[in-house]
């Protein structure tokens, strides 16, 4: 896809070392803002998209024709009001919207960079996202924000940076990658390898892409993005424009037609490998290692104010993980709100319109200001 | 594989129409036996088993020369005790392990079925399995039981022949298949398909097979058979064989070496035709609708005496869907136990060494003896 005309680049000068041992130096960082930023440069927050989102949050994504994904929560007089705020996202680092990822071209061979891009981390991510504060001159941001993988950066931005944080709102999200969540990003990581079109990686450079194994992993996904109950509910066993079953292989029920249309619609919009580095640096997210078993150790020095927020049916990152982290800023004496919010839509509760979820974000957000 | 000389055959001659409509005969019903068959010839019990199972309940399985997937339930001594009982397991239509199915010979071409196999449901597997009482002269089996898709086919087969069982033991199943379970059979299916290999289904005349796909399906099912919390025990984030992260796309993590086995290890054992059509077996099951909505007709006759068992870490078969049964049950008059068992290895305890789900199952049926 063309979309240079569409996105914003910063183009990072100051070399980064990643995790993995190697050092980067003038690579892309791609951008989005809404609202402005005031005159005291303090009403600046910044929101860490997940997996699969980019840093189109909200308005109509130029690249996909679609609602940013974070639509519900965004836009002005919305929870996050940008008629207040002055809300800045990034693409992350390893994603395909025009940040520094696989797809990148390498400079030296003047071809795509493919599986010779370095195994990053979270703690790449948010570094790399850093920038953004000199570029924007901001000393502190009002706030850091996102839910699932964008949670996690918001956790590892307050330990790297506990005093560039007035709040931080981690939404549905863990302080480290569970084994069922590795197991579950391992599953889509092999639906891509093994489509013969994924080619050890290098299939940017020629005709085919992986589009079935990204679509499988895709469906996969999906499912785990939603609660058992909230797929009785909507989808039962209805079935799809049929008034019985075929007996075959077509979509006889309607949720399984939803789902090849989510992996098929994916593979429009997202990059196989960039799926592949994505969930890696998430798999690798273990923010209680990093402080040699203690979490309330990454959160010592700050005077940051949190909120944290659950979803009941989130099977994902269920409110048990995400009250480990309540439990470790407690234990760090940290400033810490704390709401579990009922839901039936499962994981994806913080990407659509949850009411109590949405005017929980603006009355945090707002009795800061 | 050749393994025609372990496997005990049943050619039934009787014509069997199928719900598809069409009618088949002649057809091939594998089946093994342990225990004795006494004078009386009552105390004969029928075992389901589930989407990947087989035959082979007990002892070393001829074929895969691992133990039987219900080892630690049956033989003597155990559970279903095959002193006292004489045990009766066939390979249901569809499989891949000498019954009517996929990879099954056609005789008017001399090539594999593959795709051209009827799509079939759990009534077309009891109905086919019934026969197996007239070929041991069997009037009335003490027990029919199962766990999984071997639960589902316990309710078929009591539905449909009321008076021909004693008692009956569903375990870890529904009386319809939700919309969270045919979406993961979708993903399965999907995976399988989007094998170049698979050939649309004609691969079974070829050197290739889809054991990429069949592998990516067996990881997503696997997932879904344990609890999260039995994997975060199990396998946390410990490493595989490595000090620390190595930053690629190896498996770093036990949890993703431990998946990719599982993976490669079913595709050995395992048709992927056949996984297509056990799974779309399972989609169409519900029960409740063949009643029109009211289970508790599909039990009005029966005096058979049932109990019904769930696991409280069973996501896939919540013990609330084991309940409708047992609702339907009492609303139709019947006489129902029923036992939720305490245990972290979710849907798989039916298969493990749990004991207090063994000693139930043995409780229940010395009691009827």
């Amino acid at each position: 896809m063309n979309f240079k005309d569409n996105i914003k680049i910063l183009t990072i000068d100051k070399p980064l070392k990643l995790d993995c041992g190697e050092t980067i130096n003038n690579y892309p960082i791609a951008y989005e803002t809404y609202g402005n930023l005031n005159k005291n440069r303090n009403n600046a927050i910044l929101v860490f998209h997940a997996l699969s989102g980019d840093q189109f949050v909200t308005g109509i994504n130029p690249i996909t024709n679609k609602s940013g994904w974070w639509s519900h929560a965004v836009g002005p007089n919305k929870a996050i009001d940008t008629n207040k705020f002055f809300v800045i996202c990034a693409n992350v680092m390893g994603g395909c919207m025009g940040s520094y990822g696989p797809n990148s071209i390498d400079l030296k061979t003047n071809k795509k960079i493919g599986t010779n891009f370095p195994v990053i981390t979270i703690n790449d991510m948010v570094n790399a996202q850093y920038n953004l504060l000199d570029f924007f001159n901001i000393d502190k941001l009002f706030s850091v924000t996102g839910g699932s993988m964008g949670g996690m950066q918001v956790l590892q931005f307050v330990a790297n940076y506990p005093e560039k944080v007035k709040t931080a709102i981690p939404i549905a999200c863990a302080a480290s990658h569970s084994a069922q969540n590795i197991a579950l990003n391992e599953l889509g990581r092999q639906a891509i390898m093994a489509d013969n079109n994924w080619n050890k990686g290098n299939y940017l450079n020629t005709d085919s892409s992986p589009d079935k194994g990204l679509a499988v992993a895709r469906m996969a996904a999906h499912i785990t993005y939603l609660s058992k109950k909230g797929l009785q509910e909507k989808f039962g066993r209805k079935l799809q424009e049929r008034d019985d079953l075929k007996f075959g292989f077509d979509a006889d029920f309607q949720i399984e037609s939803y789902l090849r249309h989510q992996g098929s619609a994916f593979v429009d919009r997202f990059d196989a490998n960039s799926y592949l580095y994505i969930t890696r640096a998430m798999d690798y997210f273990d923010l209680i290692k990093q402080y040699n078993g203690n979490l309330s150790e990454a959160f010592k020095t700050t005077k940051a104010k949190f909120f944290i927020i659950s979803f009941t049916s989130d099977w994902l990152y269920p409110t048990s993980e995400n009250k480990e982290i309540v439990i470790a800023l407690n234990a760090a004496g940290a400033d810490v709100g704390f709401i579990e919010i009922i839901s039936d839509k499962g994981h994806d509760s913080f990407l659509l319109d949850v009411p109590e979820f949405l005017k929980s974000v603006k009355n945090f957000l707002e009795a800061n200001l």
